[in-house]
């Protein structure tokens, strides 16, 4: 390819899977039928799926897992989980079992605003922007009473607008800063259509504004947009057991496993390269559901990534002490999630993935979901802690070898028996096989 | 349910969901037939996709979108994109369709190290430990020959290994900081293997010292683990252009967009609220290449946000000038990616979109996995400056809406027209359309 193709898009999905596999697959069939293989035989489900995203040419399978035994406020749950990492449904499930017989996790939401942001450039006399804002704040919020009624049926809507200097930071920025409460959707249209409609009537208040000179009323909106940073919207999971409940090895007392998971847990305190592994393992949790229940795992990443470096430097989610004879293990992380809208009334395994959980309000999915971190975390620590990482990696990742070399079901066996007691590598795993084999 | 349930990733999969199904879903049929509508009829290829974690129930799709006109380093590329969020597949294409036609990206990866770290308690003499880590480095390199073998003949390894003194931020913790070239893998268990192996040698050397006091003797590890966070493994992707050449909009010079968009990066500089989403945009073109490449979207995004905080406030990863006339928008992000090894040689549509970007090696896909954040930055602030975001999103909101209440193709059309000039919510679009039908 030398040249830019135009019209991409127009084309039918069976004409762009021909011009990829012209230019960038050697007109290869077999290329060709790989994608077909992985459309459903059920057209008007493809279709479906087809719709979601531009461009589509077939659906990528993460896999669908289930972790059970999740005991949350009481209520035993199954969690869906879609991932593509080996371990972490297993490890789920572990975790969950192990604190389903100490009395479960406890899971509250803190709070739920959400916040968006009407950021612009103001070049004038603050006070006299300030009057404008408090005159027309009625009036901004009679602007989007098409958009926010059905919210506020629902008992949602706007809660507060605020005018924020910003000029120290940078000349001339002004932010409407605006909390918004969208019950159990997440929200993000609403917001936004909001947000805009606010910087129309701002800017059109602001150039109309009898006392404002000629560079006053020349008010410029950059942009207009929600925020995925949500400290005011803040879930709580906990777990806690007397120390001596808390070992399940044999080689170790409660007060040593106690012990060392809180220096494992105050390293990741301290130090941003741990501190960075150890939250990802929390996001393996997290992200699993969040897939599984149609939400934006993008905007949950940043919005948590963001909060673990609120206090100058990069730090754990995490955090667990032992006091007066009880191990506590919790975690506060910033959370945004929907029930309604977006994917979750589309996608059918979204829609069964909620049913799954029983159809929870946005609230409980928040503490699910976020229990689902915490429960990662621990079976990650708990490994790390005592046996190491690799024991279950490893056992996985020779399936996985095992597999890709088309290994028979008694040749599986062996080979799992033989690397008990031997290094797995690519090559030594091939290397014993063909020995096997001759 | 009320208890937990014992051995169920014994039970089968069709045992599964039969559990499944009679404990939380009524014993609902159709719900089941949902599961199994996403089965592939192949059932080699659906057991392979059942194998890749556990507890797997059905495949979760996400729809598979191609991005074309990625002019990079002077070669056209087709993005492969795993996205669920419509808008995204379709910004990046526009994105890319723009830069070709003024010189395209240029992407670099400027370092590649890996690291991996032993992390370990020692009470006692830093100098002896210091002298016995000199001592004993040959021993600790020669110890994981058996696994580095092979990574040394494909031109990789064990890069340095220091020790490092965290005392002063936490009572007797070490570190053995290890770096590592894995190539064209991610190497994830390569180097946690390596280090379970140090951290192994370490304690029996320790414990043998004949200069270490009982104390001394007693150095306890507390894990091993290799970090996501790689800030010595960075990439750099940019774009340049005259400043006049940069509107497509009759209603703004270049000089205005330019103006106007550096402001907006500004801003996400200096407000970690706008950060986060600003930042959120570009994983959205990041990770939905990691997802078709089979790489782990949880360790780059974890890996990416600790580096938008690293000097104390997070802040926008991207950046923006105008300098002599030229406009110039770049990043650098800390990118571990792998081409081969886990997913990649196993998920038949991971191998596919390998081959749809022409076999990279782990440069390259970093390379233009960058480019894709980059891309799906600038389209996202083109949005935001100009038209906003909306006016996209809610036309795409408007057809999901549409398709949810099964709109007709005419419908849908005659909809269209009539929102172009209404606010569209869910229930204007259900009250127009019931309008439309009486």
């Amino acid at each position: 390819m030398t040249k830019p193709v135009n019209g991409f898009s127009k084309l039918t999905k069976t004409e762009k899977i021909g011009w990829l596999a012209e230019n960038y697959l050697n007109s290869d069939k077999k290329a060709v039928n790989i994608l077909k293989q992985y459309w459903n035989e059920d057209e008007k489900l493809q279709k479906l799926h087809d719709e979601f995203i531009e461009n589509t040419v077939s659906n990528f399978y993460l896999p669908l897992g289930l972790a059970p035994n999740f005991l949350i406020n009481g209520n035993y749950h199954v969690l869906p989980m879609v991932i593509e990492e080996s371990s972490v449904v297993a490890a789920a499930s572990k975790s969950a079992k192990f604190w389903s017989e100490r009395g479960g996790f406890t899971a509250t939401v803190i709070n739920q605003k959400k916040i968006g942001q009407v950021h612009f450039l103001f070049k004038g006399d603050f006070s006299k922007l300030e009057s404008l804002f408090k005159n027309i704040e009625p009036k901004l919020r009679e602007s989007v009473q098409p958009i926010t009624k059905n919210m506020e049926k629902r008992g949602g809507g706007i809660l507060e607008i605020d005018l924020v200097d910003k000029t120290q930071e940078l000349e001339n920025y002004y932010q409407l800063f605006v909390k918004f409460d969208t019950r159990d959707s997440m929200g993000a249209n609403f917001i936004n259509s909001c947000l805009e409609k606010f910087a129309e009537v701002l800017q059109q208040e602001a150039s109309n504004a009898e006392n404002f000179n000629e560079q006053e009323k020349d008010l410029q909106i950059i942009m207009s947009i929600l925020s995925n940073y949500v400290p005011e919207c803040i879930v709580r999971a906990e777990v806690s057991c007397p120390v001596n409940e808390l070992s399940e090895d044999k080689n170790m007392t409660g007060e040593q496993f106690a012990e060392k998971f809180i220096q494992a847990v105050k390293i990741a305190e301290i130090e941003p390269y741990r501190a960075v592994t150890h939250n990802k393992g929390v996001m393996n949790g997290i992200d699993a559901v969040v897939l599984a229940t149609g939400n934006d795992f993008r905007a949950v990443e940043a919005g948590i990534h963001a909060y673990a470096s609120r206090n100058g430097k990069y730090s754990s989610l995490t955090h667990a002490e032992v006091t007066h004879g009880i191990f506590r293990f919790w975690m506060e992380i910033p959370l945004a999630l929907g029930t309604v809208g977006g994917l979750t009334s589309l996608h059918p395994l979204v829609k069964l993935a909620l049913d799954i959980l029983q159809r929870p309000s946005a609230e409980e999915l928040m503490e699910i979901t976020t229990v689902a971190g915490l429960a990662q975390n621990f079976a990650a620590l708990r490994s790390l802690i005592t046996t190491g990482i690799q024991q279950g990696h490893m056992k996985m990742h020779l399936m996985n070898i095992l597999n890709q070399i088309q290994a028979t079901e008694l040749e599986k066996e062996e080979m799992v028996a033989y690397f008990t007691h031997h290094t797995i590598t690519h090559s030594s795993v091939i290397e014993q096989l063909e020995k096997m084999r001759s």
